[in-house]
């Protein structure tokens, strides 16, 4: 379904109350939407900024039910929505984007199957789906490589390195034993990211390149403009652009991809939804990919963004948020805490940006 | 009292869930805060922002103790709060700004008297308690002059203008009979406004001074910075800070001004409060108004703010909301609806900010 066109004061139901469901909610309230939230977990974050909560499982028909009558729109915070889930629920109403998306990009090799298809680079892959497809396809890709679980990896979970005289055994089982593709590694120079919008009118918009620094396999620090060519910025929309007109999509989704030495770009993951990288623009740019994703959800005109300056997000991980106070008095910085209570190493706990007006 | 520092997860309470306790819910969310909003009326904007509301008049102390109990601090949207709420709440827990400033600034002679008190200027004025007042009270000011109700006027509410020629008896009768002042009408220039917020540790930060142009006694345009020369605008800067400082302030005020055309500053009014001409602060620099005042209330350290550029806020009245859309896709503009179902003329509906990068 599509063609919607919310009023203000309509209600958008967000599947998921992690602090990506949260900034999205507030992002809403900007525009005079309410927001109803549907989460399993007690005290989510989302939780404490809506009108409406449903504390539920995602296969709890009659709380969906409940959900489905009591909003206009349907949208989620994180690409590991059920797709029972998604579809039960668009068989009543508009879920954007759309849930067939969801098919894709939850399974690594179907997800780079389709990147290549539309004549955009990824690292080299094979599908390893038991653990005697392992030597075949370290022979084929080579090695160092990466064994990475075909679903439900996030963070660097589920993924192990194999170089040369690892166990494949081993790796196997360090990945739980499940189906698999294993990617050529990627030399990198630099990782950078594409957030575009894309609204029901087809009409794209895309923030300005973003370079992400990883630390652990988490986001660490994101920095804007990436330090890119002119053309490279472009190509990098343009991917971004062709994947998002591809499939049709209503909102944000983030392209991650590497940087080769020579300049060529390879895209690792494509995430359909607001992405880290983007928590930028919520300070550094005059629309934040949160309203981008609330404008198209809800049928509105995208926003055409300006950057405010140069523009650096810093991740506030694990214990790090102890030490959030020697931010508050630096000139400049914005400080952005999830309201989570419970510390965990390397949880997303908060960020920091900082601009630098030109 | 004072000495309150909240931890993030703390809850705020907020008095007045119009579009400023709105925003103030917003900015408290965005540093991990939960917000409890107390109104009377029900669908208040703020409701739909936040973890917990009550609905109850300022009056029920039954639900003003519920609301005490629920909270860690109390502040309020609007200075008209009832005094004997903000004395009832202050006897159980930290009311700030403290509600004995809301004696001096809810009433225009009382306010006036003591700015003059700390040597700066305002127009002159004159107490007219009743109708046979008028007479020498226009005799002492001249004309043009303005009568003003002493209490609860704002948006122009409660004013009248007194000409050569008026009626007395007429003018008395249209501000409704009550204690007034005469003040003596001010050929101004401009008319600006200083926001300022006050820690508990008694630092200050003013944002620049922003320039304010008023239809039918309302604000509808405010642009930043002011067309001031530098040593009028620290002066106005300094007038914010001894009041704040003279108040003991904790929070965010704010203080409008009239520009004479040899470019000396008259005071016109004292807002203890977030306000409409801080507004261009969410999108227009590095902190907003009402992430300082949250900040303030919470015995957090003041951000130092960074403005992003020139800036203009435009306000939506009335039926102006009807053509919010077309603000949508122009360039850098940002648009704020404030989830109000009801238009009446005049009402504030929602803003536009222009942010031009230098």
């Amino acid at each position: 379904m599509s063609g919607v066109v919310l009023d203000p004061l309509a209600t958008i139901g967000i599947l998921g109350g992690g602090q990506l469901g949260r900034m999205l909610a507030l992002a809403a309230a900007r525009l005079g939407f309410k927001c109803h939230v549907f989460d399993p977990t007690p005290d989510s974050p989302a939780f404490d900024v809506v009108h409406r909560v449903t504390c539920a499982d995602y296969t709890d028909a009659e709380a969906l039910d409940r959900f489905a009558a009591d909003v206009d729109v349907v949208t989620y915070e994180f690409e590991n929505v059920p797709a029972q889930t998604a579809m039960f629920l668009s068989s009543r109403l508009a879920v954007l984007p759309d849930p067939q998306i969801l098919a894709t990009t939850q399974d690594r090799l179907v997800e780079k199957t389709f990147i290549g298809s539309l004549g955009i680079r990824t690292a080299a892959f094979a599908a390893v789906t038991q653990a005697g497809d392992l030597p075949a396809a370290v022979g084929q890709i080579g090695v160092p490589a990466v064994l990475k679980t075909r679903r439900l990896g996030y963070d660097g979970k589920g993924q192990v390195m194999i170089e040369n005289g690892s166990d494949p055994r081993a790796a196997w089982r360090e990945v739980g034993g499940q189906p698999c593709i294993l990617e050529a590694f990627v030399p990198f120079e630099r990782e950078v990211s594409v957030v575009a919008a894309r609204g029901q009118d087809g009409a794209i918009e895309c923030f300005d390149v973003t370079e992400n620094e990883h630390r652990d396999h988490i986001l660490k620090v994101s920095r804007v403009p990436a330090a890119l060519p002119a053309a490279a910025a472009q190509r990098a929309r343009q991917i971004a652009e062709t994947i998002a007109h591809k499939f049709d999509y209503v909102g944000v989704l983030a392209v991650e991809m590497f940087v080769l030495p020579g300049g060529e770009l390879l895209v690792n993951e494509i995430a359909p939804r607001v992405h880290n990288s983007g928590h930028w623009t919520l300070d550094g740019a005059s629309v934040s990919q949160f309203e981008q994703h609330i404008r198209a959800v809800a049928g509105w005109t995208l926003a055409k963004p300006v950057r405010l300056g140069r523009v650096e997000m810093i991740n506030l991980l694990g214990s790090e948020i102890e030490d959030f106070r020697r931010w508050l008095d630096i000139r400049g910085a914005a400080v952005h805490l999830y309201g989570k209570s419970a510390v965990r190493p390397g949880r997303k706990m908060g960020h920091i940006t900082r601009v630098f007006p030109d």
